[in-house]
């Protein structure tokens, strides 16, 4: 990937910027994003003129092959305490991400270090670097994700015709999870979300034996992993003749969305975003049940930084990617989501989930 | 579950032994296991005599509904931070797990207990409470997990008639997790891994585009979740004629894993049963192209303790479930790879996963 060594230049920029001499990555999604390798074992370690990757001896071709911008080392035994045994080598502290370290591995790379070296070594950072770095995407993230976004909108549509009173959500589950591989994913996001009649005010309703009513929302939420990039979408369906209050409320939580997707720019905060959501809802007297926030980053992971809240003060950036999903749940009755992934361009935004979010009734 | 109350006497009783008064539990799977909530925000908060379980919001009804043995709280803010305050009222130091908190999270665990106590009030188990309890199944246990290993038997017979050459290794992946879902997985317990030809020789070879060859050896490695279980098998089957290397090849994995079943017994550690197979490996002059560990653990977790490995000295105990999944990868010609679930029990072993694993040449 061409924007390989833009990558290693900003975190070593970072680095620079925070007086860091050498730093200890282990989150895989970090690793992946960085250095392009994919195995499930790995410890990075950078300095600040070269950088080597530790892995173990199940990944000895795929490491070689994956790997951009660093050595690859196979460890005899730990790749973690190898790649802190060379930090130590290196330069005189490491820093470390506490947010993805666990206290039992802090004090195994501590023990990697010789005694006289070991107090103070590592340092936590203060405020997370790649995680950083990654809300950012490059040219090449963004167009691998437009991809990811454009496969979920075609399971969408194929899979509406399915979607029918009698149907149980997992069979729906299981067809939409077979035509995205058939598509090329190589696995979904997440548990794939089908959740109808009242199970629609449950915000996390995984797809059960529960059999799509007659009349009522059904929502589908899911998405699609593609070379290693997550898509992520929400469409809420009605099946039969809905009510008044039902329609309303549908027309109030695509307000409410599109509203967020409009207040979308370069400079805007996260709380801004949230905020235009959830003051539609508000006006429409929905706002308690609009019980989550309005959205998150998504790229390698499902879940990254930044998160769309109230209150949350982080710009949005040209080339950030989030969702924005507000939704609301009547416990016991319905519950209603729209949700659209949107890159942040330099004007506004642009919604890599184009299908219809008009109301649809089956 | 009527063993609900068995578990969370089996933690107590561990505590006391241990001299600890409160714990405090944040492993999902840990979580579920003890008291039953399967939401994915959870802090349980455990005293001598009681327990709490802070979730949030979006979890109201359903850890109302799930949970036993703990009352539930809804967090304002953080369901951590609000299980340390609880802890910090009731006892005097709490025990934590720190192959399972981050650096980070027992920041934010710290900066919950008022200054005066702060120090000290956190300490790591030294060696892990929970994982160490849940690798002994109850009965409900095994049902469970029975039911998911059956269902994995079943799909491999389902799957065979489809692995044809030309075939892509993701349409059989699909393929076996659509059926899957028809017969009431709730998921894969991992990716799905289908490794043909050269490709067999990759340990973890997930389902590419590549297509099934004429003749060559196809990898079918994968486990569904029922229940929250997971089960996992694997089969090595061969498209077309074999030449004599490659049969002789699948004997001795053969033999080597009925070895190493047959090693399974109360009071054999488990790097007697790792032995077992890689001996034989060792005696057919293949040991060297076995490079990876016999087996591991598995019940809610894909990966748990045991593992089965070189020199490992846990002993078995009936109850625990285990696999056994010798193989040998000869890089850039093939690999073999055959698993079994197996549950120790009173007399030796049962094997959960019972469908053939003779020859089988499509």
């Amino acid at each position: 990937m061409n924007s390989g060594s833009a990558r290693w230049r900003s975190v070593r920029d970072e680095m620079g910027r925070r007086g860091i001499k050498a730093l200890l990555v282990t989150h895989l999604p970090d690793v992946r994003w960085l250095c392009g390798f994919t195995g499930s074992n790995a410890a990075l370690a950078v300095m600040a003129k070269n950088a080597a990757l530790f892995t173990d001896g199940r990944y000895t071709a795929q490491a070689k092959e994956e790997t951009r911008g660093a050595r690859v080392a196979i460890a005899k035994k730990s790749a973690l305490k190898e790649a802190c045994a060379l930090l130590e080598e290196s330069a005189g502290h490491a820093a470390f991400d506490p947010g993805n370290t666990t206290v039992a591995d802090l004090g195994l790379m501590r023990s990697a270090i010789s005694g006289s070296k070991r107090r103070g070594f590592f340092v936590a950072l203060d405020a997370p670097l790649i995680s950083v770095l990654r809300m950012v995407k490059d040219a090449d993230e963004i167009a691998l994700m437009q991809k990811a976004a454009r496969l979920g909108c075609r399971l969408f549509e194929e899979i509406l015709p399915r979607m029918q009173a009698g149907a149980t959500e997992i069979s729906v589950a299981a067809e939409l999870e077979f035509l995205a591989r058939g598509l090329g994913a190589e696995g979904m996001s997440f548990e794939t979300i089908v959740a109808s009649g009242a199970r629609s005010a449950l915000p996390h309703g995984r797809a059960t034996l529960s059999k799509l009513p007659r009349k009522g929302f059904v929502t589908l939420d899911f998405g699609v992993i593609l070379n290693g990039y997550c898509s992520d979408m929400t469409r809420t369906v009605h099946l039969g003749g809905a009510s008044r209050e039902e329609r309303s409320a549908y027309d109030a939580v695509l307000e409410a969305q599109e509203a967020a997707v409009s207040a979308v720019r370069p400079g805007a905060t996260c709380g801004d975003v949230d905020e235009a959501a959830r003051g539609v809802l508000r006006k429409a007297g929905l706002a308690r049940w609009f019980t989550h926030s309005t959205g998150h980053g998504v790229g390698l992971e499902i879940h990254e930084q930044p998160r769309v809240a109230a209150g949350h003060e982080i710009r949005l950036e040209p080339g950030m990617v989030i969702t924005i999903e507000p939704g609301i749940y009547k416990t016991g009755q319905f519950g209603i989501r729209i949700e659209d992934m949107v890159a942040v361009t330099e004007k506004g935004a642009r919604v890599l989930t184009p299908v219809t979010k008009a109301w649809i009734e089956l």
